[in-house]
């Protein structure tokens, strides 16, 4: 049960975007920005970067709905928690795998990046905008995943829930389309 | 020295933001919103509740910023350090000292928010709106943290640097008013 009264039946973040639409807004902006905007990283690499941080921080709704979300981009479910649980296991290209690395560590600190995990990534062909990018997502969702613990939303009835957002994150994106229209 | 470069000569979280504007400026309008728009929180409750995070993450650019900045409301910056050490102490009503233990919890993770906090906050007068706001803000500095330290950004060379930001974000607040102005 939430630690307070949401004014909203959505579950997870979508609760609290529905409810709190004024500053959920900017963030819905920045995130439009930052995982579906003009980027050399895809935008299923971007949604593996998310993936590690809501998996990492152990949200529930955000890994949930960031794997299945990942997953209309790399395939399967299984295939996205193999790329997480060993990231140079062959199944993304190094540089990906080292950016999953920084954010991997950024979700506890960002001091935990070091100069030697960057130097790698950028080794393996990573560019300044694409390490400032994963650096970005990373804290991103740190912030996602804490509002919605936090506030200990609720998880959806239905796991299917899970299955239309992500039909939405993959169309849409992060921009609300329509009131009440129950999108991440 | 950041761990790529950042084209702006700012310190800290005022580089990023002058550098990358596109995911800057909705983080600012959310941050404006959530520390300077109509709230039952002062201004200065709600800059203690940033603080306590960013000093709890250890993120030395932010922490002198908010730290300053809450001076200005308090009064100074011992009295805020003294409020950030012993919350119950009674410089802060038992309100705002449990809402700055909920923000202490969440910077680690949401989950750390427990049923008994929440009360506690809420028998000592606390609204669910108040305890909303306090997830969110340090959430919110849970991103910033995680942002400016991931990117290993500078401190300023001079720490007059935070007293002027300080009082731009105590007068203007988090919205840029002119290009290249280096406020936060």
């Amino acid at each position: 049960m939430p630690h307070v009264d949401i004014p909203s039946k959505l579950p997870g973040i979508t609760g609290l975007l529905d409810a709190w639409p004024e500053p959920g807004k900017p963030v819905r902006d920045v995130t439009q920005f930052i995982l579906r905007g003009p980027n050399t990283l895809t935008e299923g690499e971007r949604e593996l970067i998310a993936s590690v941080v809501c998996t990492g921080n152990e949200c529930q709704f955000c890994s949930n709905a960031h794997v299945i979300t990942a997953a209309r981009y790399v395939g399967s479910v299984d295939a996205v928690r193999s790329i997480l649980s060993n990231p140079f296991g062959g199944q993304v290209s190094e540089r990906v795998a080292h950016l999953l690395t920084i954010a991997g560590a950024i979700r506890t600190s960002g001091a935990n990046v070091t100069d030697e995990m960057v130097a790698a990534a950028r080794a393996a062909g990573a560019t300044d905008v694409e390490i400032h990018d994963t650096v970005l997502i990373a804290a991103l969702f740190s912030y996602y995943n804490r509002y919605v613990d936090g506030m200990a939303t609720d998880l959806p009835s239905d796991d299917m829930y899970y299955e239309v957002l992500a039909d939405r994150l993959t169309t849409d994106g992060y921009i609300r389309k329509e009131a009440a229209s129950g999108t991440h």
